[in-house]
């Protein structure tokens, strides 16, 4: 039996500094994880993800399940061998990515069937189902199934919070294995009774781990900070709090100060492969003609392998032609950004001066962005 | 003045293993050159191409001369500064692309205007221009510009041989540069008496090191052999010898056993990107069923980054889902197998046991191609 223990070392307001202990090893909080789809966080070497120090990376059920297949992944020794990756893993429980990414889908009480996007394949997922993947894939923090509703639409958020909470205990239930920690995910839209009912339902199975599931999904910034800090206010505190599908830097720093310790976002990998820099004062477009001749790097305050050897100019001229380098070495950067950015902050709860942290890079990230 | 003196350290046959001076560092040969057509190897980086041992790295002239410009390259440092390689760099003079990538071109005895395959615009490049040109690329070996006539043209390879001499010497004559080594080209297609008329000519400029051209470009690998043997025997043996455009494992080792000490080609970096690895026995079609569990590395005679940390399965997944990792990791993988198998090449010669080598390694090659 493994211990997921959480133990919090600082705090400052709502925003908290821990260690999240797995079998792959401690996390320290709060962390940004790579969102690595297809069991590759795309255009970078597990090396080079190393280098930037990343802890947990992300891989997600649904793309694995229809390829290559988790029993493939589980022959081959899971998916930690599979992707050589000897450092913590997440998987979700493949739900979010059926309701948005599969063909055509049918939601009843007991779970879910779908056409795959691959293939056109019929398929079906249950919380038995998703649990049993995520088992044969062998994260260490796995999700529970559930059902993220339309933000705005009580009704459907009401039968949606009715499968998240039996889906939730049936994974409970269907849980084999000991050195995976199953984390719940709350759900109830933007409605702050639904919301609390959640985390009620939730903390009641006593989890090792809670996910904020069904923002980012179409409500206003204003209403995701009020149901951060509803949410903070219900949830037990010695749990570590997951944001799912979040990381704009100024997304992590709200976040953080609303008790937020792990986020995930495909953003900085995405952007790299769309020419975009992020830095600690905004976005870049790396193909902006101003970099033509431009010998200085990206962002002359990083320290990542791509803004210690490389001109912009070079890095301009690698977009417009083209090259796969342009994506690794902007992958590279953004990604350093955030994990950076990420242990900024929690040395800044550590040492007490989260707040002025906090207040001077949103003021510098609004000013450039 | 620098000095590029070639060391011949050992021979075996027409087999040869030197050292060859440059300012930026000693290179072992008989070797091979990675292709860096836009001041990138192919979806490696520099630390990457460094981890395998790369010596010399071969850039484009035509495609930086249009993109991003050479003397953009100039003022931001040159090309080793620019790509970040702080190794010796061998630039092409320009000619074999214009002739075989610009919309139209029009060759007359002054030198080529041609129109950019990027954006139509008109361009001249004369044997002063094409000096120029790499001189503000600044690599540490630069081609004379030269022509390469169809194979079996007797007339035009005549007038081809009379322009490439003609501007050969132009060439000598426009280099201001003393750290950089001119190597001349030798053309005459498939005729015998062109060829050692062209080795005469240009051995009597005295350049620190000759290339032959106008092979590979559609006669028999028999001719191909029948001429480096005849060029070997004319060649001014202390200078380097460079087969431009050759890359298959047969090839390289058939080339060495020729009096070649210097090749280049896209062929490792271009299969990695179509899912094809190239190993010490043939080609692998890493796509194929037969990899979908398969736990071993695509080689497991091979040491580098790839087979040291990856399944073949894993490889397969990621070609299938069109994930830019499969590119660098077979493309790493690509390039070690050339370069280590130049690196066996030369003990065996200097061992004096490349014959068993060479007639082992085609043996084996052939029969699993």
């Amino acid at each position: 039996m493994h211990s997921f223990g959480y133990e919090i070392k600082s705090r400052q307001g709502r925003a908290r500094a821990g260690i999240f202990h797995t079998p792959h090893g401690d996390l320290e909080t709060p962390l940004f994880a790579p969102v690595g789809t297809q069991a590759t966080i795309k255009s970078v070497t597990p090396s080079q993800l190393e280098e930037l120090n990343a802890g947990l990376v992300l891989a997600n059920t649904y793309h694995l399940y229809l390829r290559p297949g988790d029993e493939t992944i589980a022959q081959l020794g899971g998916l930690h061998t599979f992707m050589h990756w000897d450092r913590p893993i997440l998987t979700d429980s493949g739900g979010f990515q059926v309701f948005s990414l599969a063909n055509t889908r049918k939601i009843d009480a007991e779970g879910v069937t779908f056409k795959s996007h691959i293939d056109g394949s019929t398929h079906r997922i249950t919380p038995e189902k998703s649990i049993l993947i995520q088992e044969n894939l062998g994260a260490d923090i796995i999700m529970a199934f559930d059902e993220c509703g339309d933000p705005y639409d009580l009704e459907k958020n009401q039968v949606a919070l009715r499968h998240t909470h039996a889906w939730a205990e049936r994974c409970v239930k269907a849980k084999t294995r000991s050195d995976q920690a199953l984390f719940g995910i709350i759900q109830g839209g933007v409605y702050p009774e639904l919301r609390i009912q959640s985390v009620d339902y939730l903390a009641s199975l006593d989890l090792p781990g809670y996910a904020i599931g069904g923002l980012s999904v179409g409500e206003t910034k204003q209403e995701t900070l009020a149901i951060l800090e509803l949410v903070d206010t219900y949830l037990p505190e010695n749990k570590p709090r997951y944001l799912m599908g979040v990381g704009s830097p100024e997304d992590l720093i709200t976040g953080v100060q609303r008790g937020v310790d792990i986020f995930d976002c495909v953003l900085p990998t995405r952007l790299a492969r769309h020419h975009t820099a992020i830095s600690r004062t905004g976005r870049i477009n790396v193909a902006n003609a101003r970099y033509t001749s431009e010998k200085s790097p990206l962002d002359d305050t990083c320290s990542c392998y791509t803004c210690r050897n490389f001109s912009s100019a070079y890095l301009r001229h690698l977009v417009l032609a083209k090259e796969i380098l342009a994506a690794t070495l902007l992958t590279i950067h953004n990604l350093n950004t955030l994990l950076t950015l990420m242990r900024d902050i929690r040395f800044a709860i550590i040492s007490g001066r989260f707040n002025e942290f906090a207040a001077d890079f949103l003021e510098h990230y609004e000013k450039c962005a």
